[in-house]
């Protein structure tokens, strides 16, 4: 250390009133600095879970028939300019309302109110605008499940109808009951980045409107059932890969702030998990229908992302394998059971978001490291079977009224025509 | 706080001198810290910019017509190549000569001429290197913009010395006047991350070539006009999601920071823009064409996102929403008066990149919360217009002298044939 | 600076004491937030690098032909899957075993060991898991490309057997010998991203398979070579600008840390490269063949990527040109070269891995910025040869045991049908 040339003590006073200085602007500039970092991955992350909305534009319009093209990248283009919009103007303030903890409802007023004093006052990690953009990307996702199983045969204006109340109201209640730290929250209930929350709420979503509207026609015959091939693999596989992509943002956004040790891990279980999701799918698919089947190989892949979504902070890279060849292994069965149920789903969206939702966020009780009282099997429980009855009976009715008024299913001509000439008068290709 | 053992004088110059010394250390490294923070930003961005090139290949190819594609993307593939090299050979030291501040035209001189004694010199957030990745990424943008307004009859080797010397000369001069503190900056027009700058500056390129190229055979008949669809809406749903995702990092990254507060309101307004212009298209399209039109929800998406770049961080996020609103509005009014115009553009890159990049230049002066003498009316309506008529008579002498010489469209057999057979004697799909 | 208020020499020691405290929380903070930094980029770059998984997957189904789509697209997403599952299993530990440090293999067991007392102990700039994650995502890419180069013909059980030992044992160890401080790396062999470690030695192997299997029925005839062009250029385009994406992670993300100086410069060298691959591959095709040919400058791009990954941090950006306008001018006349010699190669990987992998490798003794002793001429030969021969003849041997086995090649029939048909029983599109 060179030497301090201090000889008087007035100069020791100013020496030591400088390093007291220089010090505490330090560490106010270190906090600044750090929470820049954390602020930018959260936008970073956003901006993935943004290519999810492509990537399930992607692998719906590859799994639709050629016909019907148009009209699921339709939907997908409006379901995420509604989602945001109606994320700005009510769901925002209804799943984060900043009252009611521990609660079942709560609203804090229409449009976005950035806290007075500086944007960054109430939160730690990020800023409000961060926030909100991260949120509003998952908000839409809902609804783009939903967008794929009832593909083929839905009405557009119902579709566009339900997806806005779905992303307005429904998704916001059931995310603040756990997200907006409700009473699901305070009961201990587990679920990461949303297996629940996000995924299996979609999927029962989409059950509710794959009842209510019935199988596409020429599906389920007399003979046996017809599978109707998606019209595009390379599509369906281009939005398979996106969508991997933007889980890293999705699941490693979750963390909320770059916490090093949290994402690493999240990267690691999430990617593991994909990647056994494919194998369990590819080896019970080939046992079950002697092919090498691409389009359970993708699925597996998203079943076991779905599966760890709820744990990937929380479980060891083995559990995390464990848990997405289990997802993996549910594709095909799954798929295989909803198909005798005659429920028909052109994307296998119920099968991937709904069944492997539910496993992932039994996996939190059974794989988790938590300390008491959080993520207990009875408290997973009571979370799956709360907002699963709350999304699959509002859906159910507000499908029921949409189909008793404006119809919810187009004419039979118009499912044989195609949906791209009956509602948008186009080809997707010529 | 544990006490500290100082029981002589000499103790205490000692620990005052070495509190001193790591305060200092200290405030060295977290500036250094923050520093990495914002340069990692602007490369990432730098990256995201690089995918708008993908968005619109695959924008451009899914607009024009199965005979047109392998020569979009050999345009496309070849812009991005021609304007990074260009710009590393002239395009840099013209835009950013770092001299002349307030007037018309700098140079610096040929190559890069990274500063001595360090990279970082002259910068405050970042590199010199990722300076120059993030505008060489921008640079050329502007000639993709005139790639897909010129499909379709354009001839290979004249739309590419057209594209060579418009991102070497044209796009860097009027990207001077603004961004390298030339005259318009001095007089207080503002344009964030380019509505000017980069987008009408490439929509009056494009209306040149138009001009002079004449329709494509056979769209404006005695009949009326035909529409030409695109070949493969998947393609172009794909493009404009990609641009979108690419968004992210044009205008977050235009912050020339990580700036917590500035790149999260930018992501926002950026965002909501976008989904505000997809609802304006739709609405008027729907009310004009009385269909679902899918290519206007793109193109208002798109609307949206040029109208809001630049004042994107200038602007609350609901003056956002009104100003994508607005230019999603334009979007198919502006299509439908360009055809009434007989001005033929197969992607309506005129009508996303020039009328909304004019709206949201003049959109700073209605809606920016700015000082007085920055982005007033009459400034924004001077930048419009000088870089308007400058890059418009220059595009249109460049065009016209290649007319003379070259020729710059391709055969009526060849056009019949399409250009994949006539240009490279492959077709995209077999 | 204001004044401090110090009447006691008790209130100097407090004050002493105080400011000493704070310097030091501050140094661990900064050093926290540097790491945080630091570990974030590697984060994303490994995303970066997943989505060139994508571009091979769809690179290579653009230009295969559309009875063969299915089979690479599943081939792909398998290569991913097991990828990482082996890597985690037992490639990582091969790869970096922490010991044997010069040697020729080195072993730390099975599964993920992350070090005691925190993940983060033995790193300085990322976790453990983030080093896993990134590594990973580098192992597959060498089945990916041996994947394009044997497409069309071989058996998809052979090929999923060879990949898995591939990127479990053959990549690991010969990745050992530099990356994991093996023997290459003791004697001075610089490779910095993998032109030889990941790229040529992809590239071996794929070379081995194509001599074994032999070319396409019908490839070269008595009457000459018959160009079997791809099925989708819009794919094809759309892999390569998604690999120079994902390029940036690969390359940016070898660095290894955020170190603002180093990632930005290897953005611009990396990308400046890619573009002159671009015009060195356009040109020299063009003087052959007489037309623009999209998939020469797509693969130019590829070209000079593979060129620059071994030195884009040690070279100049001029440099950088000049191995990328190389590596591209490669292009055709290895294309031409690998013809002759009717070594058929669907979709040009031996020319783009190895020949611009060796070119590289080369590279960085003819142009990298190196002290003496790393790097020479000699050492990058011996890298060449022993890694290349290494992983020829073991890819030989293996191949060579699947043919005398269960067979590498389909039957003629099945290849004729088509390996969509013959080994998955659907059609890429309908």
């Amino acid at each position: 250390m060179e030497e301090l040339q201090i000889n008087t003590t007035e100069e020791l006073l100013v020496k030591t009133a400088e390093a007291l200085k220089i010090a505490q602007e330090a560490q106010a500039a270190v906090e600044q600095s750090l929470f820049t970092t954390n602020n930018l991955w959260i936008l970073i992350a956003a901006a993935m879970v943004f290519i999810m909305h492509l990537g399930f534009s992607v692998l719906e319009a590859g799994f639709v028939r050629k016909k019907n093209v148009v009209n699921i990248l339709f939907k997908n283009s409006m379901i995420i300019a509604i989602g945001l919009l109606t994320y700005w103007f009510v769901g925002f303030n209804l799943m984060y309302p900043g009252t009611n903890a521990g609660g079942f409802f709560g609203f804090s007023g229409f449009l976005l109110n950035p806290p007075e004093g500086g944007m960054t006052a109430a939160y730690a990690d990020y800023t409000y605008w961060s926030d909100f953009i991260f949120q509003a990307m998952f908000a839409a996702t809902g609804a783009t499940i939903v967008s794929g199983a009832v593909a083929g045969r839905i009405k557009l204006n119902a579709f566009l109808i339900f997806a806005t109340i779905f992303v307005a109201f429904i998704y916001p209640i059931t995310g603040f009951w756990k997200w907006g730290a409700g009473w699901l929250d305070a009961l201990g209930f587990y679920d990461f980045a949303g297996s629940t929350i996000v995924h299996s709420v979609g999927g029962w979503a989409a059950l509710a409107g794959i009842i209510l509207l019935g199988p596409r026609t020429g599906k389920y015959t007399e003979k046996g059932i017809k599978p109707i091939p998606g019209h595009s693999m390379p599509l369906a596989a281009l939005g398979v890969f996106l969508l991997w992509f933007g889980w890293f943002g999705f699941n490693g956004g979750s963390v909320l702030s770059a916490n090093p040790e949290l994402v690493s891990l999240v990267f690691t279980t999430t990617s593991l998990a994909a990647a056994a999701g494919a194998i369990g799918s590819f080896i019970v698919s080939y046992a079950m229908f002697k092919t090498h089947d691409l389009s359970m190989v993708l699925n597996g892949i998203l079943g076991g992302l779905v599966g760890i979504t709820a744990s990937a902070d929380s479980v060891s890279v083995n559990s995390a394998i464990i848990i997405g060849l289990i997802a993996g292994v549910l594709i095909p069965l799954s798929v295989s059971f909803f198909d005798k149920m005659k429920l028909d789903d052109p994307v296998g969206a119920t099968s991937v978001h709904l069944v492997c939702g539910i496993w992932g966020t039994l996996a939190v009780a059974l794989f988790g490291n938590f300390d008491e009282g959080v993520g207990e099997l009875t408290d997973q429980l009571i979370g799956i079977v709360a907002c699963g009855s709350f999304v699959f009976i509002l859906s159910f009715i507000l499908f029921y009224i949409l189909k008793l008024t404006i119809g919810i299913r187009v004419s039979a001509d118009e499912e044989i025509k195609g949906l791209d000439i009956a509602e948008h008068k186009i080809s997707a290709y010529s």
